[in-house]
């Protein structure tokens, strides 16, 4: 079992990675909880909810079932998950598991930032996407005008990653997660990403998932830690996010996978990067690599005025200026501000070039 | 001005007090802001708002104005003033300004707590009551199922106290509000008890106020910056709100203000403090300043089973047991738990004092 330890500006926290790990769950948990309320989707419960279940121990145990899927970040379940947390009797002292995806872990996690102005929880993920959002306490849901748009700094007390439980993913789900480890890649470590374009999908191993993984998270864990707040460098994580969270709202939650719109956004910040700084940046065997394994990339008609409405909605927005993350070189990550403009006429370029492509 | 600073865990903000301070609010913000939301209530909106926005100086100044009344701390408020917040354009550099009573800084507060993961406010109360609740960063919104119970520990970036807004509270919000301070002085500060026990709230001296609020803000003050997560010391401050709150979710909100239960509450704690301990306290004393000052008193018939059912829903249950603050003498405050059966008994006994007396 790998573990890493984050320091958080609340409280230190384990990041515990490894093989079946589920089973060990009562002796990962920080501290021994009365009540615990496990909180999972509809698909993962039907999977790994009573294993889960069946290895922990406490006075009392409860579980909230959600619907699989982004549309479950709303007010209607936050509200829900309260209700029940309330009606089941947690108290200040009770634990909540996160056991899923991004959508459980970031909903979950929220409930647990707000209920009774914050109580424990930990994270167990069960996607490889997940190892993003797992990882250094941003926990939100979604308001119609955007993404993750509501929601705290709210680490988890630990996050339990059993890497088994991602052999069941569907093919979807792991060029989800996929999207989110070049993305990592991209910013901070080339052997990452070369690792992973001279791999497909269709024949990983454990030991490279694992590995993928592993290093996916020490980037994420050592840039939450240097700024957890979001001011400076966290910024770079939201790589290829402008135009992706943009896709994912205007085409709506579920028509691409959150990492199949990063990758669709990762291809877009190079090519401005390239057109900003005149550079030559690996694209091709991006785009190649993409395509090879099977993300889609040829989008319907888009409109991009609309596009750019939205990409101002981006907590990054500052003072309604479009503030977009491009790399000087992989693992050369800067903010620039691009204007209403230029942003228009990138996009009208690179739309066509897929198109083309 | 008189000015306070509280050292958070997660900033220093400083409190001011002062005759007419809402006409420099532009000097006394902690920096400067492109974009201000203030959110208020309709009463307070009336007399007041025009005032603060003409000594507000920013590029862009918005308002959202909520009805008054408990009601508005509701999950439906929650997600219009976040709308209202995206469609102004606030992003995370803005600055949320509370201008109201308790109701408007716990809503106000939740909302910047959770906007884009949180951003600036600050609070600028215009009651009595919310000496308490503007100050220690506790924000939150109501559920049917009790008061406060979906929130955060989030701090605000200064608190502007402005004592000559509080000339044109009616009676019953003057007296909700001295609930508080006498709170405070049972807690930590006998002088502050008895100048209160010898002052009527009729014929108030503005010193009289300012010297008053300025006393319970401190000791508010000392005890969160000793215990901000409210582990220890903090839950001292509910002495008085186990049976309050659960008075007032049982007779619907607005039936008493929040100060008019607490009135109550601390005679009960009192009550059952005497009870438990085998001592004098000046229960006589307290009892008859309230009925003095027309503190309601009398209440219709209550269930008893009820109003437990509802102080076990409290943040401060612990497994199931009611945690109640009680008083070892004026100054020494004590957490007691209280099995349900004798809850029953000194309830029964006490509704059958008041009756009575």
């Amino acid at each position: 079992m790998d573990e890493l330890i984050i320091n958080s500006e609340l409280h230190q926290y384990k990041i515990m990675i490894g093989n079946r790990i589920r089973y060990d769950i009562n002796t990962l948990l920080p501290k021994t909880y009365s009540t615990i309320l496990v909180i999972t989707d509809d698909k993962v419960a039907e999977k790994y909810l009573s294993e889960v279940m069946s290895n922990l121990q406490a006075e009392n145990i409860f579980t909230s079932i959600i619907p699989a899927g982004e549309q479950s970040k709303s007010f209607a379940l936050f509200e829900k998950l309260h209700t029940e947390a309330l009606t089941y009797g947690l108290d200040r002292e009770s634990l909540i598991i996160a056991l899923g995806g991004g959508v459980v872990g970031d909903l979950a996690g929220f409930v647990a930032a707000t209920y009774m102005r914050g109580i424990d929880y930990i994270q167990m993920p069960t996607t490889i996407l997940a190892h993003d959002s797992s990882v250094g306490g941003k926990v939100a849901i979604n308001h119609q005008l955007g993404k993750n748009l509501i929601g705290s700094f709210y680490p988890p007390k630990a996050v339990l990653y059993d890497i088994d439980t991602l052999s069941t993913l569907p093919r979807s789900q792991v060029r989800s997660g996929y999207a989110e480890l070049i993305k990592e890649g991209l910013i901070a470590d080339e052997e990452l990403f070369q690792s992973i374009l001279s791999s497909d999908l269709m024949s990983l191993s454990q030991d490279q998932l694992h590995n993928h993984i592993r290093s996916g998270i020490k980037i994420k864990a050592a840039i939450v830690e240097a700024d957890e707040k979001e001011k400076g460098m966290r910024k770079y994580l939201n790589l290829g996010h402008t135009l992706g969270h943009a896709l994912e709202t205007t085409l709506g939650y579920g028509v691409l996978t959150h990492g199949e719109a990063i990758g669709i956004g990762l291809l877009f910040s190079m090519y401005v990067s390239e057109s900003v700084y005149t550079i030559k940046l690996p694209y091709e065997p991006l785009y190649r690599w993409l395509l090879n394994n099977n993300y889609p990339l040829f989008l319907e008609q888009l409109h991009v005025n609309d596009l750019i409405t939205l990409m101002k909605t981006d907590k990054k927005t500052l003072n309604h200026h479009i503030q977009m993350v491009l790399l000087k070189n992989v693992g050369e990550p800067v903010i620039k501000e691009i204007s209403d403009e230029d942003m228009s006429s990138y996009l009208k370029q690179f739309l066509r070039k897929l198109v083309i492509a």
